[in-house]
């Protein structure tokens, strides 16, 4: 199940078989100067019928959306045995319910997508990354603002880093950055249609964050191997992370205005119950991946941080996953992000589509509620 | 219910109750150079929520995306009375099913919606339009694709008119078109956050079209006087139809590769049962805007015209209703744009919240499926 369909080469809309690895499809659409509108670190290896299952987010979320606005239709196997055709290639239908989004982000606990259609942006013909030093996580915001100011439609990610990932990954893995140390880095990515005009939009940001001292430091780079250095620092902390012994991992979402109190409320708790609290993430997408490590795991550590951190996500309102999904792990936590009418719904939604339960069991939804 | 219960400047975030006005969203945002993800005529009157409602479309749609990928999070009244809050302010949260999709274009038949949130991009800070005339459609196609290599991220809209349209406009409303005749014409305007790059993205286009014989001439207009005047021709062919007595009005999707077809079936079909079969839409979104005109209403026209228009959508796997929903007057032509099994899933989602069919009776889905 790993056929491409059709490709519209003017709308860019690709139809294609579940099972095709988002890498195999990226390489194919850049013959038509086409590109997907999601990319992940697991993209030689991950389907896209999997990508669409799990509602994946990734680096480029923040430039092309989320996948309910970009899957424009999918063929689904219901538990019945019946399958829903619901594969279109229309960026506009307002005939009925949009069904197909039922099935995005429902881990396959409501049926299985065994083809989908999706919108492809025309590949960027230029990528210039900025990677700046800040003196608090409010400068970091305020660059982020910026950013959105000057770089407007090519702004395609914005990522953080606290000085603890950056000693992390300096000291684990040897690696070093272009900056001397700052509390806070941002990195600043962006893609567009023309390399001159790229830059000189990146080069006016700098400009200004500099003047008005959101940044204390930065510096461009428009080179792919020194781009590919930029984003290692960022990208290859989880690796780092490994190297200390155990890692307690945490994928929220929270609104801005919170989003680095809970690391500094974990440090306060944990003191010297961890050895490294670190946080970094997708400013873009209010994302922000929590991790903290010790030399082994802990009984204690761990009953410091849960339940604390998921009730403390809950009183601002953020979600508990922001992209890894529930699964079998966190599906008793869903109170924590979700109202009680809300999972009862969910629940009524699964019952209504597989009263069986046989799709994916054990997963999304906690088992009293299923009962 | 028309109050704003809060905005994030920094992630554009904009959460308020469904009865403001669209427009009056879009003067507040202004003030914080935001702007609201879509736009329409109605603008002046419309509510959010009716728009959420019935998952509007207008003409920001090919840049920002539908509304659901816009929409963070409902809040929906069920015909239980329960409410089920789903107001988060994130961009991402993978716990559980996506409930909000479901309320999204259900044309209130599902629940009430009573409060938004949503995605606000940055305002463009410069605005420029081009028109050119072609030979024929193909050509429109042709520049389509040639306006998303040129122009990238900053195009904005891209609407088409055939020659009938023009010739309609300057008949029976006496506006003036800066081109001389052609078949067909190409409305494309690109927004961005710098106007001296925008304009040379916009020319580089022009020669390239101009030079690869895609457009035989065209004209660029950076002046909003001017841009109003342009985007008039195509805005107001709506108000020119009614002045020749009566208008038949379609609003279809169909894929990019028949979109034009339809329309010269319809002419030769109705031979002289037409006044006018006039043609134009948003070719970025796949919407094709048919209007036939008459002096008067004549069944025999009409008979000819329907079924006929849904069969043939339906044989290319368009949409009978890219925009307006079906509402009352199409439900019982939803087969025509959607699987019975798909309408089946659609009635039982139907039945499970609704189970008394009192939420906007005798809409979107058709009698006897719901009984």
């Amino acid at each position: 199940m790993n056929q491409i369909i059709s490709l519209d080469q003017v709308s860019g809309i690709l139809v294609c078989q579940s099972g095709c690895i988002l890498e195999a499809l990226d390489h194919y659409l850049s013959n038509y100067e086409l590109t997907m509108p999601l990319d992940l670190g697991a993209k030689g290896s991950c389907q896209i019928g999997g990508n669409v299952s799990t509602n994946a987010g990734g680096i480029r979320l923040l430039r092309y959306g989320s996948l309910h606005g970009n899957v424009l239709g999918l063929e689904v196997v219901l538990p019945n045995g019946e399958i829903v055709d619901c594969l279109t290639t229309l960026r506009k239908d307002n005939t009925g319910y949009d069904l197909k989004q039922l099935f995005i982000g429902a881990e396959g606990t409501l049926g299985i997508i065994t083809a989908v259609s999706i919108l492809c942006p025309p590949q960027p013909k230029s990528v210039s990354v900025a990677l700046l030093g800040c003196e608090t996580f409010d400068s970091i915001l305020q660059v982020f603002k910026s950013s959105k100011l000057y770089l407007g439609e090519i702004l395609s990610a914005f990522e953080f880093m606290d000085s603890q990932s950056m000693i992390l990954v300096k000291e684990n893995l040897k690696l070093n950055s272009p900056l001397v140390d700052y509390p806070f880095y941002a990195l600043v990515e962006c893609s567009g249609s023309n390399a001159h005009h790229d830059e000189e939009k990146l080069m006016s940001l700098l400009h200004a964050v500099l003047d008005k001292g959101e940044a204390l430091d930065g510096c461009i780079v428009t080179d792919s191997a020194k781009i590919k250095n930029i984003w290692s620092l960022r990208e290859r902390c989880a690796e780092a992370l490994m190297y200390d012994g155990y890692c307690y991992k945490y994928d929220v979402s929270l609104p801005l205005s919170a989003f680095y109190q809970l690391v500094l409320d974990m440090r306060d708790r944990l003191g010297a119950n961890a050895t490294r609290v670190v946080a970094y993430g997708h400013v873009g997408d209010g994302n922000l991946h929590l991790n903290i490590t010790s030399r082994q795991y802990s009984k204690t550590t761990f009953d410091l941080i849960e339940p604390f951190v998921f009730e403390w996500v809950a009183k601002y309102r953020g979600s508990i996953s922001a992209e890894h999904g529930l699964g079998l792990k966190k599906r008793e936590y869903i109170h924590h992000s979700k109202t009680p009418s809300a999972v009862a719904l969910m629940a009524a939604v699964k019952k209504t589509i597989d009263p069986k339960g046989i799709m994916n069991p054990y997963k999304v939804l906690p088992e009293s509620i299923l009962r």
